[in-house]
């Protein structure tokens, strides 16, 4: 018997190992991958307070993946296929090979950014394809950038870039932005930003890195291109979430888990943590604070539940 | 004229300043003692994810300063007196030799534990005293301890240490508890927790760590001792939010700066992030995620102003 299982093990689960198994907790980890989540896949990391000197996102991984197994939580490869009893004080976890028993969970598993699935998008990300520029739009100091979407992420990216880089091209695929009008009104008033709608992606060019964006009109069928040392892809998130939804745990419209200040999700016993969740910014900061509060509220569950 | 004033340099104000600097904005801190905050004062940190060497305070907080002077975020050592037009767009902050004139504020100002005031207790702070069992607590696996003080967090942290400490004895000064009945009913029924009421600690006593807790009846006035290697001290937080309420922003019952999940406080444009804020959990990274989260709403409001 468990006190807490952690489902995933990127920075909000690998610190709610740390902080679970620091409370005395008899603590199980389950990733189906590698340690790190997110951070793995990302060349460098230069925002994650402490580390000045732009560590690989696998280096960060793998010292903050030290530090979670220091404090007694184990760790195990395998894939969660459902949860039994999740509203019960006693519940099961079931993977392929076997069943676990837990006073609580920690729903840790991570979010994807939505790809275009065009070409060029996989061979440049890393060196000038981007799904977040609050994380990598820093890189991009002093170029040109293209930004893909017309939702508020994407225009609050175009603003944010607009400070630092030196032309912003905002591209969407229709005349219609999804984009409340307070923030796009900001985003026609800035010399710095051009628009362009009715406009794709097709693919990406470059040698090393990120050259050129080839677009194309979806109203004329037209091609054309656009240089940029930057794309930042920002058409949306997709949640890990199946499994919590699959076992009662409540989500908002778009699949995040809904949680209160604590973690805590609608069902007792059972919080979230990270990107899955619905959260004003996802950072790897953020997903590790996370990991504390929900290891905490967790910690505190368990000893009252005793 | 700054886009960006965060006012205090711990954890919360330089990741505000990184995250700030990171987004192009022209941002000042201002920092009355040096940076780092609470962690500057604290021997040893084992939990800050990533830095699993047990670095002192001193040693995380100046890898701290190193990357949030990185992005160009200027520091000033001034103590801020007054703040005028909190609520224009345009923003006065006022120290003893300088105006400053900004578009957004971000209060990271902290809080600081209150201390009993008794003899021994700045002594052994970091050799077996310690205010905060989440931040602590392990150093004393195995051990006897003392907590001190009656209310919700009092009980928490006795459960949180009866997990893997050996003996752990609470003290209260009266015999009632100000913590809710349902977790006073679990520390009673806890073995591990033996409770002392109308008890008060009259001072700490050990060698180069604590090793007793010399305590007085407040009834009969009988003294007596107790052998133990930590005592947690219980007994609440002053957030440092004089300036904060003294231009208009909203404080809870107790002090801390009421924010939303943006970290937006009730006036437009002014922010506030870390210990001196409503939040569930006062650690190292909660206060850094803190900062980044206060920090992009700024961003995103100084943009969207313009």
């Amino acid at each position: 018997m468990y006190d807490i299982i952690i489902i995933g093990a990127g920075a909000a689960g690998m610190n709610a190992a740390l902080y679970a198994g620091r409370g005395g907790m008899k603590t199980l980890v389950i990733e189906k991958l590698s340690c790190g989540g997110q951070a793995v896949k990302t060349y460098e990391i230069d925002n994650y307070l402490g580390f000045s000197d732009n560590p690989t996102g696998l280096e960060l991984a793998s010292a903050m993946e030290k530090h979670a197994k220091k404090f007694g939580a184990e760790f195990t490869a395998e894939n969660v296929r459902e949860i039994r009893n999740a509203d019960q004080p006693v519940k099961t976890v079931v993977t392929r090979k076997n069943e676990y028993q837990t006073k609580s969970i920690i729903f840790a598993t991570g979010a994807s950014p939505k790809k275009l699935g065009i070409e060029g998008e996989d061979k440049f990300f890393g060196s000038g394809i981007s799904y977040c520029a609050t994380c990598d739009g820093a890189f991009f100091k002093g170029y040109d950038v293209v930004v893909i979407g017309g939702g508020n992420t994407a225009c609050e990216d175009a603003l944010y870039l607009a400070n630092f880089c030196e032309n912003v091209y905002l591209l969407n695929r229709s005349k219609r932005f999804r984009a409340a009008a307070t923030i796009l009104d900001k985003v026609k008033a800035n010399p710095k930003i051009t628009i362009y709608t009715d406009i794709v992606a097709e693919s990406f060019e470059g040698n090393i890195s990120l050259e050129r964006v080839i677009v194309k009109n979806t109203a004329t069928g037209e091609r054309g291109f656009i240089n940029a040392a930057g794309a930042i892809i920002a058409i949306g998130i997709t949640p890990e979430s199946q499994l919590a939804k699959s076992c009662g745990v409540e989500t908002c419209e778009l699949g995040f888990i809904k949680t209160d200040i604590y973690m805590k999700t609608n069902i007792d016993g059972i919080y979230s943590a990270g990107d899955v969740r619905t959260t004003p910014l996802r950072q790897v900061i953020t997903a590790a604070a996370d990991g504390a509060v929900a290891a905490t509220s967790a910690v505190n569950y368990v000893n009252e539940m005793n």
